[in-house]
């Protein structure tokens, strides 16, 4: 499993990136590969979005997405002040309900 | 360079919680090998903290503190209704910069 992490600092300006944002969640979860996504922006318009996927091959395939190509375009050109992308290996993992078995 | 991602839902009552989280991330930075810590809770009690550390090594030592040692107890039997961590490690990254270069 492999977490992409997108930190990014958004300006003042609305300027159609509610809509695109909305959109490129919407199509996100309908990648093949896709798993899970978490989002928040706080008020700076400082903000991070942790989406899952099943495979490195998953992840270039929405990085290569024509839709999702022209909303990056959009975000380096128009909306981004600033962002920084992570591709990770998730090589562990446990809940709550394992470590009350262990405790 | 690792990642750990955080995720809890929170009760609704306090009950120390608060204090017990500020004095946490206080903490955590003045230890070795830490890099830099994101956290956000949602309306619902949907939180999600990233820790990046330099190592492995330095994920282990910080969950073995004492003193977050007992932390992680009381969430576990007080504060977290559920909760799932996750250590990543981070493949590669790039910033809006990088990507201006390129394009």
């Amino acid at each position: 499993m492999y977490l992409v992490v997108f930190m990014s600092q958004r300006d003042d300006a609305d300027d159609g990136y509610s809509a695109m944002s909305d959109a490129m969640v919407a199509l996100a979860e309908e990648q093949a590969g896709f798993l899970r996504l978490e989002s928040w922006r706080d008020d700076t318009g400082f903000g991070c979005t942790l989406s899952w996927w099943d495979s490195e091959e998953a992840i270039a395939a929405w990085k290569a997405n024509a839709k999702h190509q022209t909303a990056q375009r959009l975000g380096r050109e128009r909306w981004y002040d600033d962002f920084e992308l992570q591709v990770c290996k998730v090589e562990r993992h446990y809940t709550l309900a394992d470590r009350k078995q262990q405790h």
